[in-house]
């Protein structure tokens, strides 16, 4: 007689194996978090060399999930996140080799003081513990999660998407040799075994308790989804409606650069502009110029009344495109009232993600960059820069704009937490 | 004709009442987020003076509360907890001035580094936002959660349990009071409506998408529900099932001294050591002198073998023994076997409060220190320091065990969230 396994029996058996490695990987964490700084480098360095010895293999794996997604009839931009070639895997291997030569986050001293009665005391950053990320396409957010779970300390447990399933394999079993060559646990870096819809579910349920936190790496659906069922904290942004406001003290060659950066340089990062905002003291001077090399640059200009003024290219503004994230070459202008009406519009239509500000005046800088409540304030530079390779975190497992633990570019460093340490000599309580 | 009310009505009262509050609450933390350091201590300042002046009003507001709970017949240890006289009301009022003299946690440099593009990068402290507190007796809570809270720049609503209702309405008239004179937004410090039980579940609901962060101050089964129900992330300790381990190059005179103070000076704080560990290698020496020095400070004793043969005032111990958070003159003693068996212990049994290793070897308290995955570990002194005043953060909201944002003692500092502030002179990214 056939055995007959229902769906029911499927989600059982999907839940028994999520959490096994969950298990495992919380044993590999506890080992990880006592591991020198030297076995994690070498770990990395290892799976960089083994990633380019293994190119072929990494490129063949690649080209069937290709040929799969080809037939499923799947959107060009969909195809070019999930395509490699030797030039993305090798920037993989390079990405590999520079999270390995970052200073090793874990045990640096946050905070030390002593106290009246002897007692020293000493705040030190320990790893999180294990973390989740929850991916789509990219084949490469295998690689950089990795290295950044394991630089911190932490085990990490992946679940890429189905489409990328057989080119993430490839590059994981490099980051496994690599932890086996540093005598690492395997489990450090542990991976769903198979990219059935159940492993995300059982992710987000926090398998068993093991989830410290969950990162999701995705489209909005994804993360909207994420933020709404897990059962663990997230590290996460649900989009960027990041601003540049133009004030009348801006230099104006200085914000045409910046503006035009900010919004073309590439439409669909979450630090892209999407608002302009021209203080209404600068518009006679500052608005159609800004406005006219937004449209010489590709960009449709979606306008309030004054902003329609300068072209017959504009078109009506409504409501909605103040809480719009385009992700695309198009951009909303409004004029507001002095520096106190720009900060007014972000705090009501913004995602506290990046905001900037463009002036010549440090004091309305100044109070541009403590009242606007985002994750990253800019002065007088492009949003562009919202990226954790750009602040020097050498990469980023995402930006958060959650308030909790970690918020902008999450690098290595808030992918800890602390402890204290406390020394006496037999001090006892009164 | 008279209206029948029925409960979903006054449920749905109760829901728009919270979320109004929630609303005004949000409103505030906006403004003082921005407010000048001095007013917020101007503020707390005044609330004491003012709670000096109200000193009899608020006796009297608690002997109303005494009599309610004592018609209740509720318990002797609740009655005291609940019980203001005199000197704990200028405790309160000092306690205020203290947190208001503590440094202005918020706009702290964290960190700044610059880019090779010249970018400043600064990480600054910004307050979390608006925190919510349910707590039970204590009326003190009020004063202390409040001041802490507005010391941030958070606004804060507060949940007292319906027992200290009079005696929190009081002390909270005077932290409102103090605001006014300060020209703060009441709202800073705002307050369910009433102690309906309702109002909890509002709470935990996060007031309609208000509250950033709940922490409970109660016993175990409100910590319990809250970290079970909470929608919102919770600051909190289940128990502190604390350890003292004494190794084999421990001074048995500052050992006897550390675990007897780390027992007996407070049973029922989290901090009270509830399980003693003694290396193997140390027990023909130091067990029986340790353990008799816990019965001779009337504490009782349940062991594995080794202690029982100590004394027979011993009992045994059974496995839940080695999990217990007694909060009670009751110490579970075990034998391992050196620092290692005494980490695995902790690790497997462990609550990961406040752990503490008594030795003259230098090399393996560190080793203790760095493997023990608490929030707080201790050489050579008592577990019983585990305290934010002991810590000098002035005062404490609470001690967490969980591993993100805050852990250990929870002050001002770690009321805070951080963002970015980048400054340039008109950088792109190419």
């Amino acid at each position: 007689m056939t055995k007959i396994v229902t769906p029911g029996e499927l989600a059982q058996d999907m839940r028994a194996a999520m959490r096994a490695i969950g298990a495992q990987a919380r044993a590999a964490a506890r080992q990880l978090a006592n591991a020198p700084a030297e076995a994690k480098t070498r770990a990395l360095v290892a799976a960089a060399r083994i990633l380019r010895e293994r190119a072929d293999d990494v490129l063949a794996a690649n080209a069937r999930d290709l040929a799969e997604a080809r037939t499923k009839g799947l959107a060009p931009s969909f195809l070019d996140r999930l395509t490699l070639d030797a030039a993305r895997v090798e920037a993989i291997a390079r990405g590999l080799e520079e999270v390995a030569a970052l200073p090793d986050p874990v045990g640096r001293l946050l905070a030390r003081f002593e106290r009246p009665n002897g007692l020293e005391i000493e705040r030190v950053a320990t790893p999180l513990g294990v973390v989740g990320v929850i991916y789509e396409s990219r084949p490469n957010v295998t690689a950089d999660a990795g290295a950044l779970c394991l630089k911190s300390g932490n085990a990490v447990v992946l679940r890429g998407g189905s489409d990328s399933f057989q080119s993430s394999s490839a590059i994981h079993a490099c980051l496994v040799a690599g932890l086996r060559e540093a005598g690492l646990p395997e489990a450090a870096i542990s991976r769903a075994p198979s990219a059935a819809r159940e492993a995300v579910g059982e992710m987000l349920e926090g398998l068993g308790g093991t989830l410290d936190v969950i990162v999701p790496r995705g489209g909005k659906s994804l993360v909207e989804r994420v933020q709404r069922e897990a059962r663990v904290p997230v590290f996460a942004h649900l989009e960027g409606v990041v601003h540049v406001y133009v004030d009348r003290a801006a230099d104006l060659a200085k914000a045409t650069k910046i503006v035009v950066n900010a919004k073309m340089r590439r439409t669909g990062v979450c630090g892209a502009a999407e608002t302009l905002l021209v203080d209404r003291a600068a518009a006679p001077t500052m608005l159609a110029p800004l406005v006219k090399a937004l449209l010489a640059a590709g960009c449709a200009v979606r306008g309030d009344e004054a902003a329609q003024s300068v072209d017959a290219a504009v078109s009506a503004a409504v409501e909605e495109d103040w809480r719009t994230e385009y992700l695309d070459a198009i951009i909303a202008v409004k004029v507001v009232d002095s520096v106190g009406g720009a900060i007014d519009h972000i705090q009501t239509h913004g995602s506290h993600h990046t905001d900037c500000i463009v002036t010549e005046d440090a004091a309305t800088a100044e109070r541009f960059l403590k009242e606007v409540d985002s994750a990253i304030v800019l002065h007088n530079a492009s949003t562009q820069f919202a990226d954790g390779g750009e602040f020097g975190f050498g990469a980023e497992i995402g930006i958060a704009t959650g308030r909790m633990h970690a918020r902008g570019p999450v690098g290595v460093e808030q992918l800890c937490t602390f402890k204290y340490r406390v020394r006496g000599d037999g001090q006892t309580r009164p």
